[in-house]
């Protein structure tokens, strides 16, 4: 049926109704530097007359099933999450932690050259190994994965994301990597492990290990996955800041694309376990038995103070902090996504160049680290001070370094240790005199860049820590020019920086305050907290977008935003809508299915009923491919074309029907049919969705946008205006409503008025 | 065009396709016991060609005056609602306080009988002022104001809610029933507040005061005002609780039933606000200015303390905890309920009865609070209190009552007090040995009845503080039963109980949980607080709903639920939508116009083009009611039946069609045209929303009911299936989802299974 396309609209033409008469737009987007095939997911409930059936079937106990395995996953999630996390923390403060140990005895020992040598090499073996085993044995685990999980929950279905090795090289890649000394950190790795962790526990267990359970059946559809990942991702913000209300912030602010309230309460349960469970693993550590990992451990930056006094004089001090972190947060972004470009350029010649890179960063991460406190000048120790100083023979807060007896080096506080402890020295109040200014600049600056460079390399490599780091430096530092000119002591100032630069780079709200707030410990900072976040995101929108979605944008995700553009109201559905489109008839010839199953990649086929089973072609449904394809693989098929009878329809399992975990679905080159099998034919009519959400194509492309979105749909039909027409003119997927596409299809678009109205005016993001 | 009803399912028929002829359901519900108009709101873009054509026209300064402006009403909202929170606290806390003080004195006096007069009356008149204000001026601010509220957001617009004078009378009526001692609260009254706050500012001000501003123009439609409205009750929570965050949480999880990023971070702005502006209003408060108000204030329940220490040990305690408190909760909806449906029987005999309950109540209340401590007998004063015991002259711990000297009546700290000060008592550590539990269980047992018989008066009257001072002495008293079985602190025992005590009846997990967090502002009690949550929501929630869902369903209101009954997937569209269907042709006779709207109360209209002007019938959109009589009004006309041109197009605004405020809207009968005019033509074409949402007649109910709530819509379309029908089926609005009307239609699915299997198993509401 060919693509009826000369309908002139009934409103009044904004644009010419020329239409091209192929869809230009490519299925294929690029990953990472590999070109890899994305696929769409499919929330609509597909409603044929098959599983109707079975719904119908479906006894008391069996409802009980699904939900009780519902919360039993979310529970086994909360579980298996807080103990990776907390194996993550443990392993990286006992690796790190002796190496600086012992770097630090040689340099005690005036070995300078040796412990060097030792520091150097031993980042560089780490980061090898996690730099080999992302690059060989599961590349989608390079990088936070936040990107990438946030993609999934609007729809978009990378490659091996959620595979078991993704999961494995993930953690293990990240303990390394981190304990090497790179500037970079653990909580998005460990968003992407939670999530992994609970796509894997949904597709109930592995076929391939034989670890699957029958209960587990329920879950094998994109929507049931979608509430577990977004589960997953909360633990993963719970486990690794011990924030269980930050992570449900995080997961409905930032990762989560459709919600509902019942998802909301599951959520919090997982966070709720994950709290739950370390604690009681922290009670353990607590006597002592977890080695380096020590007694503060996951409560990262405990500054809690009686009575942090502020006024509203403060305000101003706070508003400068939220405006110049706001700059630099979007600064940061630009900066990062040019990088990001540049590694990309450079992993195209090959997965050598990928660990040579990453090699070469070690060294000089290693490097910066060792020498730059050389520079600092020797301070002399505090009189009085709680702790021993210069510490000696443990990771502390007043390190010897280079200095004589009596003294201790600022910059070696602050850099020669791990970004946890760093982060710590910063925060903690009281301390307004420990550090000189020079040596938090030289901080600031260090983490800025470094953390820029960092990010990009072949290994599993988060972004909070180090915009942390980095914004608590900076915030420091405009405590200390602003000096007797501010009540706020300099740790209030770093927790605000860090906020800040968070704000203008991640542009979160409501989720960073409360994991900031959960990670101090210090509920009366909340005004000032939201004030601050407030304000960097602000200024911050006015100059790019998100990080997360500037590196979606770099991957190629076709991710679709809830902000509509302005030409999209000018549009009609009928406008972008791009042929040819393939149907089936509702008992339709084998041979037929198979010649369209291979010479198109669709995945779904409206099913229409023509003459003679009707008098005029109606429209019964939309048939997917994955279906399609389980029906072939069954073999029952008709000699005649007749509708399947029940005793045929008997045949078939609902199971047999569930959704294949990403990347091992059917395909039709592995379904062989004889001659006289492709002669026979198909009743489709029991397995089409008979309730396929349609939209006139006279319907502005805004609106079918909104429903598209909201629903979460993967096809939308569009039917025509009149009844003189064939039932159906067209189906919009995913790629329809991408402003390349669009502008693609209309270029005169991007000249027009509506394409200038694009600018960024700060706010702007905002309508609707 | 008479509604086509004989078409047979093309799917299996599960239910036998005869249709009613006439729409059964009534637009008319129960408010209260008045039966008044509820309307429908729409958060539709009317999506027509002179809309189109106005915002083409938009410059960039206009679009930059609409965001600029939303923020600025947000920061407004954020400012009034705090202002008049904690205007509300200031006065309570002064008329209770000079009550009891006076009270007191005379006690101390020996005066009894004089002091129980004096409490009496004073209670007597200041309930009957609350009671009368309501009663007679503004029926609509009786009650907390949240069901009105939420069902607002859902779509649902009652008569009045939002109204200036329900503003006025919901404070002054609130601040005077809770200075009288009834067992009522605030915080729900100030979600309403604010929630009114936030309308009159979106509505630009009151156009009979003649206070109104260009730049408001742009919010008048629905989408805009739900955004405002949503961001108002936020800001009650935030002023109530002192809860910036769990105002926003509160927003999210209870009232609204649409949500994006956009709006999460317009509503954390408006919490930010009040927190800040509490803030400093408290610094002035701190100086001793404020009277009775003192110092403690809206921080109203500090409990912290540096090691809070409980182990995985306690774990057991608390899921009783939660259990029980589930148990209660649910037992509470259970009484609530019926005894508002026992006032609304008495309120039916007039209002007069309305005024005599009230004082009845308030009569009782006063002999109870005065009567009971008497019944306790007193204790000696603990040695080296850290307060003055008995206290003298003011509200304290340690109340002398009847008691010798050196003695305290602890039955009266609690009961002969605030209810502010009573959680306060409640939820302070270190006072283990303060109370008796026979006091701790004869104040649960008064509050519990006490708060069900309060709630239903008329006057402004909240359930948050109710509850929580419930759930708090029932926490206390189990936490005393359990004595050395347990190492939880009393206090702390006291606000797990009111957490479960929140959990069982109102149902909120993280919301209540972030409010409670920083009610105490005790972050440490985090995974304790989250774990009692779920388990009491849980466990009530398989007995019976919401509480606020309850009080919805007496008052009547169309709620749209998310969740989708069983039997909705097996109805197609077709099975419900009813008729006789009003339609109009692209340019129709004034008369005709006039004719149809004056016998229907159809608040939507298609418009078909027919012959002569196209081939076949064509739906060309949707034409509202409200933009119709703005027409008439407008008296443009045609003389004979041809399209519109420019030139008389240009005669209209866009601000002429925008959305008037509730029961503001124009009505058919105040439009008088003379002869002449009914005789010429109108074209509907520029007027008519030409992208109307459609389903297809074989669309399962249950999808449909998906579309018509994630996109928000009043009316939707329902178009056939074959072409060869008119291209119209019917429209669909809320009613034809609810419950009650598709079993009216279909009384034998009332005795199917698919009802029984509606019987609530725990969890299963949970279910999509």
């Amino acid at each position: 049926m060919p693509n009826s396309t000369t309908e002139v609209s009934v409103s009044v033409p904004l644009l010419s109704s020329l239409r091209p008469a192929t869809n230009s737009s490519s299925q294929v987007a690029i990953v990472g530097s590999n070109v890899c095939p994305i696929e769409s997911l499919d929330y609509e409930i597909a409603e044929n007359d098959f599983f109707k059936q079975d719904w119908r079937a479906r006894s008391k106990v069996q409802i009980f099933q699904y939900v009780f395995m519902k919360w039993m996953l979310c529970f086994f999630i909360g579980i298996i999450v807080s103990l990776i996390g907390f194996t993550n923390n443990l392993a990286v403060e006992n690796l790190a932690g002796v190496k600086f140990v012992i770097t630090s005895n040689m340099m005690l020992a005036g070995r300078f050259t040796m412990g060097f040598l030792v520091f150097t090499v031993t980042n560089l073996v780490l980061t090898l190994f996690a730099s080999a085993i992302t690059a060989f044995v599961a590349p989608a685990a390079a990088g936070s994965g936040i990107p990438e999980v946030k993609a999934y929950l609007n729809g978009v279905d990378a490659p091996e994301i959620f595979s078991f090795r993704t999961l494995l090289v993930k953690i293990v890649g990240n303990i390394s990597a981190v304990s090497g000394s790179l500037l970079i950190g653990k909580a998005g790795p460990m968003v992407h492990t939670g999530a992994c962790v609970a796509s894997i526990l949904g597709q109930g267990g592995s076929k391939r290990y034989g670890l699957t359970w029958r209960w587990l059946r329920y879950f094998n559809n994109d929507r049931d996955r979608r509430d577990l990942v977004t589960c997953g991702s909360a633990a993963g913000i719970a486990a690794s800041f011990r924030a269980p209300v930050g992570g449900v912030l995080f997961a409905l602010e930032e990762m989560s694309s459709w919600w509902r309230s019942a998802l909301l309460w599951r959520i919090f349960f997982s966070t709720a376990v994950v709290a739950i469970v370390l604690r009681a693993l922290i009670d353990v550590c607590l006597s002592g038995k977890c080695g380096l990992f020590g007694k503060g451990g996951l409560i990262m930056f405990d500054v809690y103070s009686e009575d942090s006094s502020y006024h509203l004089g403060d305000v101003l001090s706070v508003l400068l902090l939220g405006v110049v972190g706001g700059i630099l947060g979007s600064f940061y972004n630009f900066l990062l996504e040019k990088v990001l470009r540049a590694y990309n350029f450079i992993y195209e010649k090959g997965v050598a160049w990928k660990i040579v890179l990453a090699c070469a960063i070690s060294i000089f991460t290693s490097c910066l680290l060792f020498g730059l406190p050389f520079l600092a000048p020797c301070q002399p120790c505090p009189v009085g001070a709680l702790e021993q100083c210069p510490t000696i023979g443990r990771s502390g807060n007043f390190k010897k370094y280079q200095c004589p007896p009596g003294h201790y080096n600022d910059l070696a506080s602050l850099i020669f240790n791990t970004n946890d402890d760093a982060i710590k020295n910063l925060f903690s109040k009281n301390t307004d005199f420990e550090f000189h200014y020079l040596s938090v600049l030289v901080f600031f600056v260090t983490c800025f860049f470094l953390s820029i460079l960092s990010y990009g390399i072949v290994a599993p490599a988060g972004l909070f820590v180090p915009v942390i780091v980095t914004g608590a430096s900076y915030g420091r530092f405009v405590g200390m020019l602003l000096g007797s000119n501010s009540n706020l002591n300099h740790g209030l100032f770093a927790v605000l920086g860090a906020a800040s630069f968070l704000g203008g780079s991640m542009r979160m709200t409501v989720s960073l305050c409360v994991i900031l707030l959960e990670l101090t410990n210090n509920l009366l900072l909340l005004p000032m907290m939201m004030l601050v976040l407030l304000i960097s995101k602000t200024v911050a929108d006015a100059f790019n977008a998100n990080i997360y979605n500037l590196i979606m944008k770099i991957k190629g995700f076709p991710y679709l935003f809830n902000h509509v553009e302005p030409y999209m109201r000018q549009l009609t559905v009928g406008d972008v809508v791009t042929g040819p489109l393939q149907v089936f008839n509702g008992i339709e010839k084998v041979e037929t299915i198979v010649h369209v199953l291979k010479s198109t990649n669709h995945n779904g086929f409206p099913v229409v009923d023509g003459p003679p089973h009707a008098a005029a072609p109606v429209l019964h449904g939309l048939i997917l491919r994955a279906h399609i394809l389980t029906l072939l693989k069954k073999r029952v098929f008709l000699s005649s074309p007749v509708a399947f009878d029940s005793k045929a329809l008997a045949l078939f399992k609902a199971d047999e029907f569930a959704k294949k975990g990403s990347g091992r679905g059917d395909r039709i080159e592995d379904v062989e049919l004889s001659e006289e099998e492709l002669n026979m034919y198909l009743d489709l009519h029991p397995f089409s969705n008979a309730s396929p959400y349609t939209v006139l194509e006279t319907m502005s492309l805004a609106k079918a946008l909104v429903l598209f979105r909201e629903v979460g749909l993967r096809h939308l039909l569009v039917t025509p205006k009149t009844s003189d027409r064939p039932p159906l003119v067209g189906i919009l997927t995913r790629h329809d409503f991408m402003p390349e596409h669009i502008l693609g299809l209309r270029p005169s678009l991007s000249r027009s008025r509506w394409k200038r109205l694009r600018i960024r005016l700060p706010f702007l993001a905002y309508i609707d």
